[in-house]
């Protein structure tokens, strides 16, 4: 891929700026041709990174030029240096690309509360935007992985309007289990579509709900989460403003970029084994169903027992009455793909466990809950919890 | 202890019922001399067992006369036949006792999803009737027991009014972390004093609150837990019927048994090598701070830190920040018992974080946290999550 431009419109680039202690990139840039719409959503974490405030103010407007990234250090619990840090990488990211500080957003992953060095960075600024270039996604890619087993990338392209055809493309990381990150996520969503920056926006928040949204490795939102979205408008199309034709075409390729950006995240959990979707019906409202499929998601108990590859459904049944729910907990139907191991509560025995644990040896499967309980669906997907989640997390920082 | 009387007014027996495939004691009966003021808590998990919904409408009266309790299997997601063989258990004992069913409470524990071998337990009540004795509380005690490494029990007296002496003992079982017990915890409190039925409700729902309902090891409420408080009246001291004096004496000897019970039960959660408090002072309302100390004290990945003895202070403080409070995150001072390692939310260095390793290593300590944002304040007691939890609970059933 490294040799076509990856989306026109936009360069990229990825060096080595000092930041990680084992010499790998850790500094990338994306720059378009010139300010475009773009739109980002943010952790949700009330303790947030000074780059995630500060890029939150900068796109409020809704177009930008560029943005920074390193890797190695998350820049967050780092107090006022840390907001000073953030400027002054988006400072001299604008001075190198000559646009307004106002038109850089900036986004860091890594460790939590150790100062980052900022004279790095800013040194090294100059010679990341002399390195970018339309090709130059691969390097962007390497530069913000932190523990990473490999890079995560999407493509689809959709039918702009006429014969246009465009694209969206993205690059994100995150491997879900691992600590030195906070498991923080971030994904970068570029097209070449001219898309109106307020239905740009809408696009992504409905968007990110069901797919980023609806995966989970330990239930912990980091400080840094961010995700991005930039329309350079480079090919040329009337621009896309609503939903209906074209607008529903966009949509579905940004769903499906997202959609397999953030299982990629998952299934990159190192010590991972087992990417398990939860795909609950039946619950009395689709906030109810996703607080169910969240609730086992997030469960130490049915995640142990994910990695055993042990259809212990007692756990998930006792799951499911720690939700807090207004239904008959008497009726809830259990299966492992399709595999029906639970009947209006009750165990089908051993036979039926036998079937749900050839299931659960696969790398991915999911489990169906009917709660007979009105018509509220969700789902969520997330990954075993193995020895080597404890290993990963008990001490990284030695 | 075996060769004197428990608690003046109750019998106590455990035998071999053959519910355990290991030949081990997994039937228990306490009996009183007369139908006596009797109160319980059960879990608040919507998927109960059996015998939950069973005692608790029995108890609802606020007499009883026993309570006959098995192990091994939880009677729990068995469907009409579960609450017939609970029914059947009470019928059994309330037969050879010599009561009406009605003054019969029951408790289960062991495997979720499994039919009761009921008829082994209907045999073997007469005998276990016969065999209780004043002194037979170790027999009972071990009757309960799961996958316990040790034997849970607490003794407190307290002068009852006048020259009168009256105790408060205590049994329970639960090692936390084990998955067969499904981390049920049963927990079964004798005094001998004369109580008030609805004082003694009272104080049993209130001193709750602050001890078992303030531990965790991972999360989960089993569809199990129950704890009973039964008072003979054999001092023969003038009723107690209300806080102050006597009242407050009673109330603090319940609470400190309580207490010495589940912390045991946390302590004993095999794989778990510290027992960490969460002491949460500052926030809006207690139960703001509440929420704050059982987040950490269910995150996996601070709990794979305490492991680790890692004082990785950034994980708590994202925690924090996905509680949702209405604080200035900047403000956050957190310590290792008397070793300050974050003030204002940002990290004070190396010695520091040597200091809180160290504290971290110990068996027991205490996280203080300070959020400035109030008077609310809690505490929360878990423990750390090992290699050992994921073996012992990644296929428990094999």
């Amino acid at each position: 891929m490294s040799d076509v431009p990856a989306c026109p419109g936009f360069r990229f680039a990825g060096i080595v700026a000092g930041i990680k202690s084992n010499g790998r990139p850790d500094l990338g840039l994306v720059v378009a041709d010139e300010d475009v719409p773009t739109a980002a959503v943010f952790t949700r974490n009330q303790v947030r990174a000074a780059p995630v405030t500060l890029s939150e103010a900068n796109v409020a407007s809704g177009v930008a030029r560029a943005i920074i990234v390193n890797s190695g250090n998350a820049n967050a619990a780092t107090g006022d240096k840390g907001e000073a840090d953030a400027a002054a990488m988006v400072d001299g990211c604008a001075a190198a690309v000559g646009c307004r500080p106002k038109r850089v957003l900036v986004a860091s992953t890594g460790i939590i509360g150790r100062p980052l060095p900022i004279e790095r960075v800013t040194e090294a600024t100059p010679g990341l935007f002399a390195a970018a270039r339309p090709e130059g996604l691969d390097d962007f890619a390497s530069a913000i992985m932190t523990t990473d087993r490999f890079e995560k990338r999407s493509l689809h392209v959709f039918a702009a309007g006429g014969k246009t055809e465009a694209r969206v493309v993205g690059v994100a990381k995150g491997a879900g289990m691992i600590a030195p990150n906070m498991a923080t996520t971030l994904a970068f969503l570029f097209t070449d579509a001219a898309v109106d920056k307020r239905y740009l926006r809408k696009v992504l928040k409905e968007e990110i709900d069901t797919t980023f949204n609806c995966i989970s490795v330990d239930g912990d939102t980091s400080t840094n989460d961010s995700v991005f979205l930039m329309a350079s408008g480079a090919a040329k199309n009337k621009p896309i403003d609503g939903d209906g034709g074209k607008g529903e075409r966009f949509r579905a390729a940004v769903r499906s970029v997202l959609d397999e950006l953030s299982r990629a995240i998952v299934r990159d959990g190192e010590g991972a084994q087992h990417v398990v979707t939860l795909a609950v019906q039946g619950a009395p409202s689709n906030e109810d169903a996703r607080r169910v499929a969240r609730a086992i998601a997030h469960s130490p108990l049915c995640k142990t027992a994910f990695f055993g590859a042990d259809p212990n459904w007692g756990r998930i049944l006792s799951t499911i009455g720690n939700c807090g729910l207004d239904i008959d907990h008497g009726k809830i139907d259990l299966a492992f793909e399709d595999v029906e191991i639970v009947r209006r509560s009750v165990g089908l025995g051993d036979e039926a466990e036998k079937g749900a644990h050839e299931v659960m040896s696969r790398a991915e499967y999911t489990i169906r809950i009917h709660l007979h309980g009105g018509r509220g669906q969700a789902q969520h997907t997330t990954c075993d919890l193995g020895h080597d989640y404890v290993k990963l997390n008990a001490d990284y920082r030695s």
